[in-house]
């Protein structure tokens, strides 16, 4: 299925007293690289998209990662990202981070696509995904 | 076994454009609800904890969460942390995210007990869990 | 003036790899800070100041801060805030940080209270400051 | 003297509730910008520049910033950044944000070339910045 890959540069700001990434950091990288994901598929950003399909957000419900090589300031690494799988109202999202060669780590997402709940607009559910998202990824 | 609490309030700059928590940033909480675990076991903090041992911290090698129901800025949550298993150089954590009586938050944590590699002092390498470090935690 | 303490941890993520405080952090405490010393006045949190006034946030204008000592994870720092002055629709807040009897940071920072722009919902624009805002700062 | 420019997108999880760039996320920005200045006059980057030096980092003394106007996650700025003066130990730089023609923040650094003090190892100080660095920005 439709992937994307983007470069990171690791800065001093990502990373730790121990001198590697801060790993709460690559959360907030992959939860761009999703962005960028959809992005690339639809052809228009995250701002647009949401507003174009009424939506509020993309929230995790799952997420997990295994980190087998740490990075530091000034590496550069790449993440790839792709969609493995669209439900009705989720989809599942992986990524994998290479240090050149290296597999650096390994991270899955579960989200929702996620609309205010009109009976309690202080809610959020999820809401079907649209065919013609589906379609801009090959599915 | 051991387990500690520590309640944590939602901050606006914790929040995304949805007006919920970042997901990232739960996993910054967690990183120090696990430090402020050993902290209530061992009696002194993770400074004193990295320099009594000689280590250099002890960095994720996997992890995961789901999330059962969003918070936002303003919300009290409470963080329930405790020590799952030790292995020989490493070991797993659980947390649990309480928002009231709703469980809100589940989450696992493994971690290396993490040494220099005297060999090649760039590289991080799990070293012994301290057998004091396990009886503090009543193992 | 009325004005506010808290105690905050420093975090072991809240440092880089000099193994002080990544300065940026700081600024998020300060944000804190700031609605921690609204909420005491008001006797509410910024939720509910935010819906009870009907405004979107109260967004930085201007800010600076003098870092006359570093911390380190393990620290615990005093962040004392008080409103310098409000004006019509801004108003100025003064942090200091004191580790034990040590001041190690002096901040500063104009604050606009915004709301929407009826004639341009995507802009954002100053309204007037509540008198009851005021008064509960005694001004 | 020489000047660097980069382009930064603002994500989804560098805004708040409000919808715009959460402040402090501004000064993450900015530390890298300082940092790829360095390395785009130098020639490398700020890890080997440490580790050559023998520093510990360029750590903050004083920071501000004038916000002129909010960014929205999907917006992409750019932000130029230059040196203003080198002291012995210490050097301003300025940063300027602009998205498309709009200045959007001005800000100002002043930070410190500092090393460990021998007498006193957890304690950072002071040291002469190196002539050839002063001499890959021209001056």
């Amino acid at each position: 299925m439709f992937s994307y890959r983007r470069e990171v540069t690791i800065e001093w700001g990502d990373c730790d007293p121990a001198g590697i990434v801060f790993y709460p950091r690559y959360f907030a990288m992959f939860d761009a690289s999703t962005a960028a994901l959809f992005a690339a598929a639809l052809g228009y950003n995250k701002f647009e998209m949401l507003s174009r399909f009424g939506i509020i957000g993309i929230p995790m419900v799952d997420t997990g990662a295994k980190f087998l090589q740490p990075s530091k300031f000034g590496d550069i690494i790449s993440i790839e990202s792709q969609i493995e799988s669209f439900r009705r109202t989720s989809f599942n999202v992986l990524h994998r981070v290479l240090r050149g060669e290296t597999l650096a780590i390994e991270a899955h997402e579960t989200r929702v696509w996620a609309g205010r709940d009109l009976a309690n607009p202080a809610r959020i559910k999820g809401v079907a995904i649209p065919g013609e998202v589906k379609e801009a990824f090959g599915v």
